[in-house]
């Protein structure tokens, strides 16, 4: 966690984005570091989390990264949390809350209330492609599950 | 719509991921694409709606897609979801809903359900760390937010 803080410290004096540090461990070694990088790299998923799974899968050459922590300066938001989960990570160890964060002026919570809302009353609208694309869409699908040497993620 | 299934079938072919493909439009015109590459790239963050939000945005420079609407061929899934949102999108459509990605054997529901409960209630473990490193990580926190030229993103 001291040096997730670190990276965060880093990334901030840098002006790389927000205060978020994250290290991904496994057996005591470090396998991937990332900080926020949002502004830097004007890209919207460069979280520390997604920046550190991300360099984590690079160094280790796999989608998986079973039996990795992951230690972060801030409590992941919901699309870190999903990332860790398509990641398989084992645990997430968090300095500062969500209530914390929210304390200072940096609330995500509202991403987390329109997850949990049903598609239908979330604030961005989520419409259906006309039945024909649906089903054209599916039969990619389904030739993908048909694929034998398939590699299930 | 149409080219998004293309991306996803053209993807699947070459074995690059799941059945995925994803444009990012903005007034009739394509800002950004995107393909499930979650095999390809051993990144579990690669899928089709990050590749094509992280195009549009180094695209067009910013992390902001405001006023823009993204094309999916499947409903997105959390991460994606939450990406949508920082990248504040203005809507979604779909080709497959997660019932029909469901059906045909590609079920994510568990990651909405794990998001839906409190941080405890989690497979994945969520553990504090010690108060000084809370308090460590706070205080870059407060140092980020009291920079003049501090990027809200």
């Amino acid at each position: 966690m001291r040096r997730a803080i670190e990276l965060a410290k880093r990334g901030v004096e840098a002006g790389d984005g927000g205060p978020f540090g994250c290290v991904v461990v496994r057996d005591g070694a470090i396998l991937g570091e990332g900080w926020n990088r949002v502004v830097a790299s004007n890209d919207p998923t460069a979280h520390g989390e997604i920046n550190a799974i991300r360099a984590a899968c690079a160094a280790e050459g796999t989608f998986s990264l079973a039996g990795a922590d992951i230690f972060t300066t801030g409590e992941p938001c919901p699309m870190c949390l999903a990332a860790i989960h398509w990641a398989r990570i084992d645990r997430i160890v968090y300095a500062f809350t969500h209530a914390d964060a929210a304390a200072i002026g940096f609330d995500d919570s509202a991403i987390m209330e329109q997850l949990r809302l049903p598609a239908e009353q979330r604030a961005t609208p989520s419409l259906a492609a006309p039945p024909e694309l649906r089903i054209a869409a599916l039969e990619i699908a389904r030739a993908w599950f048909a694929r034998p040497d398939r590699v299930q993620y």
